[in-house]
C-alpha cells in the first residue's frame, strides 16, 4: 500500500485516471487539463446535479468499503438525474483526503463509483484532490441531457394522479438505525435485505428513460431523505396533498422485523428518515398500465401505493378499514437537532 | 445570527437559494428540484472544471473573511475556464459545514461566489449542504462553453512560440508565505499588493475570450500551483521546453521585499509554489501584437517572458547576460513532503 503522502498529488492524480481507461465519444478532451471538454447532445438540456458524502456520516469504514462507497456516491446522483428523467452523462470527483490514505483504496472508491455511473452510461471526466485533517469527504457532480419536453421536475402532480414509488423504501434507513443500535453490521443481525438496500442502491435509470417517453409521469422526486419527507416536497411544489394507502405495499418481513426490533410502527420505518435512491412519481391513472408494462421490461420493483388529493402539503395514511391518520415522519436533516 | 443546527438544512437551503434571485435565461429549472436544467448553446462544447477549498488549508478565518473566500474559490474555477478560453455559464456550489456555522456567514460566502461568477457571466443554480464535525470545505464545480475549434489546451505549444504570462505569478504564494512567517497579515507586514494579489485574484476571461478570436495562442496553462509547476506540465503536455527570461519581467518591488524578507531569491518566490490564477500562454511569434493589443483591450497586465524550446520539459532561465541555469522551484503539492 502507498500513502497519498508518498506518492504526492500529480502522481495519485496520474493514477486516478489512468485507472479509468478511455474517454467516451462524447468526451471531446478528458482529465489532465484545467477543465474536461465535452459534446452535448443536440436536442438535450443538461441535467446537473451535486451530491457529497461525508466519513462518519454517510459512511463508516467498519460498514461498508470503499469500492461500495464509490458505489453508493454515483447511486445518490444517479438517482437525482433518474427523477428528472435525464441520461447521466458525465461526471466530476472532488476529495478531500488525509494524507495518509492508500491510493489503493482511492483506485478502490473511484472503481465503485466509476462502475455504477458506467452500468447507467456515464464516466468520470474529471476531478478534485485535495487534503484534510479530519474526517474524509467525497463530492460528486453528474451531468446528464434529457429532451426539454421530456424532462420530469417535482412540479406537475394533479389531484386524482397516482402515486407509485419503487424500491422498497424505509429499508435503507431501517438498516442503519438497527445497525446502530446493535453496535453492528454482521448479517443475522440486521436482515440482509435491508442491509443490500443501503448497501448497493439500484438508482432507477432505465426505468425513468423507458417510461418518460410514455408521457404519462406527471411529477417526479428521488427518495433520499424519506418517503414523507421527500412526498412532502413533491406535494409542495405541486400544490396538492396524498393520500397513502397502508394496506397497498408488498409484504416485508424484514422490515417489519426491523420495525420490531426498534420498537416503531411499520409506517414509521417506511415513512421515516432513509436514503433508499428510489422513486415516487405522479402517474395519470390513465396510464396505470403502461407505467407497469415499463415496470416489468426494465424489471423494477413498483408499487401504487396512493393517489394524491387537492388538500396542499396534507400527507395522510389511509387503513384498509378506511380510517385517515396524519403522516408526519421526519426525513434526514444534516443540519437538524 | 442563527446558527445552521437551529435552522435546519432545508431552510438554510432555502434562503441560499432566494438570495440569489433570479436565473438567467438560458437556465430552464434553477435551485430546488432534484438536478437544474441548462440549455447548452448551439455550437458550443462544455467546459468543465471542480476545485474544493478546505478550511485551514485554502483559507484561515483569521486572514480573509467569507465573502473573500467565496470570492476566491470561484476565481480558482473560473481561471480554470479562462485557460480554456471558455465562457463560464453555471456553477454548483456544495459545502460541508459545522452545524455551528452562521447561516448569516453562509450568505456572504454565496455571495462573493456568485458575485465574482456575475462579473464573468456566470450563475449558481444548485448546490449541496452537508454537516461536518472538523474542518470545513466548499467544491464548486463550474460548467462553460466553448466553441470547440477555439478551445485552448495545454498541447500545442511549439518549440519558437513565445512565452507570456498575464499579472505577477509568484505574488500569492510569497504573500501567504510571508504572512505565515511573521505569524500575522497586517498591512505593512506584507507588501499591499501581494496581499491584494492573494486576497482578490482576478480571473483572466475577458482577455481570453478577447484573444481566442485571435486565433494565435497555441496553448495555455492556468498558474494555480507555482509558474515553474504548471509551466512544466504545459511544457510535458506539449512536448517543448522554455527558456524564461529573467530581466524581461517588470520590477516588482514588492516581491522583491517578500524575497528579502524570506531570505529567498527573487525567482525562487516568483517561479515558486503560489496560487495566483493568472495565465501562462504560449503565442505564435506572428501574433505578438494583437497579443499585446488584447491585453490593453481588457486591462490585463501582460509580460514576455520567454520562449518555448525543442528541448522536452527542460526549464531554464537566463539572465541578461546570457548565462543559463536550470528552474526547478516546486508548485504546491497537497500531499507532498
Amino acid at each position: 500500500v502507498s500513502a497519498l503522502r508518498d506518492l504526492g498529488e500529480f502522481e495519485a492524480i496520474r493514477r486516478l485516471a489512468a485507472a479509468r481507461g478511455a474517454d467516451g465519444g462524447d468526451v471531446v478532451l478528458g482529465p489532465g487539463d484545467d477543465a474536461a471538454l465535452l459534446r452535448p447532445h443536440p436536442g438535450e438540456v443538461l441535467a446537473v446535479t451535486v451530491d457529497a458524502f461525508v466519513e462518519g456520516r454517510h459512511w463508516r469504514p467498519e460498514w461498508i468499503g470503499p469500492r461500495e462507497t464509490g458505489a453508493r456516491l454515483a447511486a445518490a446522483n444517479l438517482s437525482d438525474l433518474a427523477a428528472m428523467a435525464a441520461r447521466p452523462r458525465w461526471a466530476l470527483l472532488s476529495f478531500g483526503l488525509r494524507p495518509e490514505h492508500a491510493i489503493e483504496a482511492l483506485l478502490e472508491f473511484q472503481g465503485g463509483a466509476a462502475g455504477a455511473l458506467a452500468s447507467h452510461g456515464a464516466a468520470i471526466v474529471g476531478g478534485n484532490l485535495t487534503s484534510v485533517d479530519g474526517a474524509e469527504w467525497a463530492s460528486l457532480t453528474l451531468i446528464g441531457g434529457v429532451e426539454a419536453a421530456r424532462a420530469w421536475t417535482r412540479r406537475g402532480a394533479r389531484p386524482g394522479d397516482l402515486l407509485a414509488v419503487t424500491g422498497a423504501p424505509g429499508r435503507a434507513g431501517a438498516a442503519t438505525r438497527l445497525a446502530l443500535a446493535l453496535g453492528r453490521t454482521r448479517e443475522g443481525d440486521v436482515p440482509p435485505e435491508l442491509l443490500d438496500a443501503w448497501r448497493r442502491p439500484a438508482p432507477r435509470v432505465a426505468f425513468a428513460r423507458v417510461l418518460a417517453e410514455l408521457g404519462v409521469v406527471t411529477a417526479a422526486i428521488d427518495l433520499s431523505d424519506g418517503l414523507a419527507a421527500d412526498l412532502g416536497h413533491l406535494c409542495e411544489a405541486s400544490g396538492v396533498g396524498a393520500v397513502l394507502e397502508l394496506a397497498a405495499w408488498p409484504v416485508d418481513r424484514g422490515l417489519e422485523r426491523a420495525a420490531a426490533a426498534l420498537g416503531a410502527t411499520l409506517a414509521a420505518v417506511r415513512f421515516g428518515a432513509s436514503d433508499d435512491y428510489e422513486l415516487a412519481i405522479a402517474v395519470n391513472p390513465a396510464g396505470r398500465a403502461a407505467c407497469e408494462r415499463a415496470a416489468r421490461e426494465t424489471a423494477t420493483p413498483l408499487a401504487f401505493v396512493g393517489r394524491f388529493t387537492d388538500r396542499p402539503g396534507v400527507l395522510v395514511g389511509r387503513s384498509s378499514d378506511g380510517a385517515e391518520r396524519p403522516i408526519d415522519a421526519a426525513g434526514w436533516d444534516h443540519f437538524g437537532p
